[in-house]
């Protein structure tokens, strides 16, 4: 039987796995993001020591460039991280691995990871969303992974936003009050001062949050109809705060879709990962053992 | 050879056609839309005189059910036209006819007419939206008709709308001011005070209407990541009107997205159906050859 590694790449930390699933992880690791050169180095290490492996998946963070046609194909490609746009990071692991590499965003490869293990396995259309640093959406339309003139960019949908409730300008660079402008991570640190993590009591951080991510999440709805929403990343981890996101998407939508999953039901159709923070790391096991491997 | 008969049912008017395909529609027909009673009449009529027909193929506004395994397969169901919600199509038109039906919603099946013979031939994941009375889109991902929880409502995304720059209400009964509360032909009519072909020679209607398409579309394009829009429907026959959804869209995303499809190429990215006002029925025949008739 063959077994696979695993890469996270993150903005923030990488994370590695070699195993063939959620109950048989061999080895694992998570390590800061630094500079390209040493954090691949490190995964390279990584695999050296704890594998062989047959093949290796990498969900990345982006942009990237996932054709396999593409003479720029798995690299990261226009990312504002300082030092990491245009990072090669599928044909260098290849390279020195000696194996197959596939190579997608970190939300398909967590897509792919709660489809096969985790919250998604009993649908074929759905979403995983990240709401973390930044927002990025990925997921499967009729059991592909969702690719297209390349891949989805969630986070950069625009939502409504009522200056006169919150002057707030956004914070992403190309379109200021995007979703991840006004409702990411990051957004939310600039618009109170203090990372989300310290604001769990404040009433008034979360309301509003939850009205931003209700946005969006009804326009992934009324454009993807998936059959089930999964919201992972950092943010969701707030306490209760799943709960306000129900009933703003409820709210929103107004009784105009007649399905049970977007009224009594919404508890089962708008979810957090099964896999927790493993969703990545595991889907990228899950896309080295996809035909797609080059 | 079979022979295949196509039903786009709209609002306004019913289109028929049998035949296989864009050269070699045998006998059509357009009726206005009355009763249900009256127009499925009609229907059964033309079929009974024009064919007869191995599978008959069902494009229809919506909602719709179009789950085989529902009870109320083939009815269009909660659509706010009087006299029309829950009216029985599919199982009636296969019980008079005694064929087997295909049934999905006007414009996936618009998008399937465009995907076999007109402007989406080349690529597998894209969409078809129509812009008319109402705002509604459909299309394909990875080969596939979108489907889902039920199917796209494209027209009930949320955008953005500046009350100081347009202080109109929007014309949705359930959301106000979305999509095609703000940018239907409806819309227009209401914001206006007159039908949108009245109004071409009117600048200011056509620049609010690309700004509104354009912010609409751009969600579309950050969620689905389609290769080609295909934008059908009355209100995109106002001259040069294209031009400026293009200018708009550009505007809007603001050289994130590297590909050229979103740039110089975008006259070639969203365009008009190839098949001009024929999508539809056309699509419907498409639908009728699909093994998804039963």
């Amino acid at each position: 039987m063959s077994v696979f590694g695993g890469i996270e790449t993150g903005g923030s930390k990488w994370r590695f796995a070699v195993g063939t699933g959620p109950d048989d992880v061999r080895a694992a690791e998570t390590i800061p993001t630094t500079t390209p050169t040493e954090t691949i180095d490190r995964a390279v290490e990584f695999f050296e020591r704890a594998g062989p492996v047959d093949a290796v998946g990498i969900g990345s963070f982006g942009p990237v460039d996932r054709n396999v046609r593409s003479p720029t194909w798995g690299q990261i490609t226009t990312t504002p991280k300082p030092g990491w746009a245009h990072t090669v990071v599928g044909p260098e692991i290849r390279r020195r691995l000696s194996v197959p590499v596939a190579f997608d965003t970190d939300v398909n490869a967590a897509a792919l990871g709660e489809h096969r293990w985790g919250a998604a396995q009993d649908v074929d259309t759905f979403c995983y969303i990240t709401v973390g640093t930044g927002i990025g959406g990925g997921g499967m339309a009729g059991g592909k992974l969702l690719h297209g003139l390349a891949h989805p960019e969630f986070g950069h949908v625009r939502i409504p936003h009522d200056r006169d409730r919150d002057p707030f300008a956004g914070v992403c660079p190309y379109h200021g009050d995007c979703w991840e402008g006004l409702a990411s991570g990051r957004a939310i640190e600039a618009r109170w001062g203090r990372a989300a993590t310290d604001l769990a009591d404040n009433d008034a951080v979360w309301e509003l949050e939850a009205h931003y991510l209700a946005l969006g999440l009804v326009s992934v709805i009324c454009i993807l109809s998936p059959e089930r929403i999964i919201l992972g990343g950092g943010v969701m981890t707030a306490p209760d705060f799943l709960l306000r996101v129900h009933r703003e998407v409820k709210e929103l939508l107004g009784g105009y879709l007649e399905s049970p999953a977007v009224g009594d039901g919404i508890g089962g159709y708008i979810t957090l990962p099964r896999l927790g923070s493993r969703s990545g790391v595991l889907g990228a096991i899950a896309l080295a053992s996809l035909d797609g491997a080059i």
